[in-house]
């Protein structure tokens, strides 16, 4: 039987899994990340996860067709190397010259959002989808195109970085170093900023209340219960949030008009809430009132679409390499 | 010899061609557009023009394989409809079926911009290029998107209206009723009325004078050719204009990362100097500035781009037709 190995490698977990051809996991095995520590030591570990992984699922090294990672950053397949990686302080790192030393499978790497959109194509809401794009809404905002049911990582490597889009001109400054970066506008984190902003003016307000007028507590779930529970100044910050993020999926819309925009990340939590708020947006912003546009929708894979996406990237590259190869030998 | 015919339908003229199957034209025939009449008539005129350059190019009908058409709107290839075409007041046009009344051939549709960018990639400055963007410099803003070498128009038609990705929030109000649109800030109407603005501020300025303080009679070669000449108030006009320019090439790389994006239209006669002016903003955007990014370079087909791109456009969807079909049959 064909399995396949996916890997999420994260800023505080490695979880590895085996996989069928069609992406359903058959077992997991996780460690510690343990980021800062050199990164041999960091990849031993990937590799012992997914051996153990192997062993669980009663997988043989021969049925392994091909490994695949997410990674929180930018890598390029071409030679297998992470060229940046800054959670984990990695730069030009040889991440399949140093797996292969475990496990000899063709091996492939791409960003963590990236494949975790593609899992959503393969085995989540976007399935089936020829073109979606998928936007995790974290501490950052990530990224993850799929076009003609493959995952598109761009000519060099750095397609999908929605998160550094510039959204407002000469804005608040970015962890990237630039400013006005979408993420400053669309993550948890600009939730929780906005919150805490909020309720410093309106002390009186629901949302002050339950921090203790402490906006240090304030989270982005906190933002949300507030809202839903309907205080004022909970509203308003999550109006003005969703409306960025409406904004956001607007760009994605005339840009490349995909089939699906899939919404993940922490924030999805907020379920229905979040999503109906951003598609009653929607409308204004749109160019062509009267035309059908992408569906918008919440990823349904959650923490299983890492392993998954990885897994199913590992797939299709290696069946296109294999494709290419038959077109070859014609 | 297999034949294709491109047509581009303008606001003020319609143009045809006959190309061979490498998009060099070998005949073309125009005429005016008269936008305003009922379609049927320009239709006609379409047919005509089409015709007289077939006769032109010694073509028989045997010979045309397919026809493609530029619109300046928005079509859909299934139905072969017209949805919306502002310029000619057009709005659900069966173009296709009208257009078969006088040669019946395969008829192909698709928007202006994503025909041009086509015929670059074809036949002009990123000829050869799997991925590009082209952006052209107008009244408005066009965009046309390349993907694997073959013009993606989106899952419901409506990619690549980069004009109206929003450029700054609650921006300047736009002609398609929202705000901020990226053509306020990028097109050749956007550079003339920052022209304006300065000429008024600055009436001892070169390019107040050469417009002898009447800001009507600026536009945007006025604009260039004094920012060229060295006129200060020009110059900063002409910085302000590059840098909005530059964030929205910069945001098209984030977003799709293709391997070349490509600026034509009016705007784009300044050549080197815009060129060499966009590229120096570039490296503030980047986001990863030790990698390699795509090329910016300027459109070369000029108004050929039309009917080369619409021909090829036609080319490129009769044989994918014709792939699929043997696909079918295997």
């Amino acid at each position: 039987m064909r399995r396949y190995i996916g890997i999420d490698l994260g800023g505080t977990k490695i979880a590895a899994g085996v996989t069928d051809e069609r992406g359903r996991i058959l077992a997991k095995a996780e460690s510690a990340t343990l980021a800062g520590r050199p990164y041999p030591e960091v990849v031993r570990d990937m590799a012992a996860s997914a051996l153990r992984a192997m062993e669980e699922a009663g997988c043989t090294a021969e049925e392994v067709e091909a490994i695949g990672i997410g990674i929180p950053g930018i890598a390029e397949n071409k030679t297998g190397t992470v060229i940046f990686c800054t959670n984990l302080g990695w730069h030009d790192v040889p991440l399949r010259a140093e797996l292969a030393q475990y496990i000899n499978k063709p091996i492939y790497i791409d960003n963590d959002a990236t494949v975790a959109g593609f899992a959503e194509s393969v085995a989540g809401i976007s399935q089936g989808a020829g073109c979606s794009v998928f936007m995790t809404l974290g501490t950052g905002v990530g990224g993850g195109i799929v076009i003609d049911g493959k995952p598109w990582a761009g000519v060099h490597g750095v397609a999908s970085e929605i998160g550094h889009l510039t959204m407002v001109i000469d804005g608040i400054p970015c962890t990237c170093g630039k400013s006005g970066c979408l993420e400053r506008y669309c993550s948890a984190t600009a939730l929780i900023r906005m919150g805490q902003e909020a309720a410093v003016k309106h002390p009186d307000s629901q949302i002050a209340r339950e921090a203790g007028q402490d906006p240090s507590r304030i989270n982005g779930k906190l933002v949300i219960d507030c809202a839903k529970a309907g205080d004022p100044t909970a509203l308003e910050v999550f109006n003005e949030y969703t409306r960025y993020l409406a904004l956001a999926v607007n760009n994605v819309i005339s840009f490349l008009d995909p089939e699906i925009v899939v919404l993940g990340g922490g924030i999805s939590n907020a379920g229905g809430f979040l999503l109906e708020a951003v598609r009653r947006w929607i409308p204004s912003f749109l160019m062509f009132k009267t035309m059908p546009y992408p569906r918008i929708e919440l990823a349904v894979l959650g923490n299983q679409a890492g392993i998954i996406g990885a897994a199913m990237l590992a797939k299709s590259i290696k069946e296109e390499g294999e494709a290419y190869a038959s077109d070859q030998d014609r």
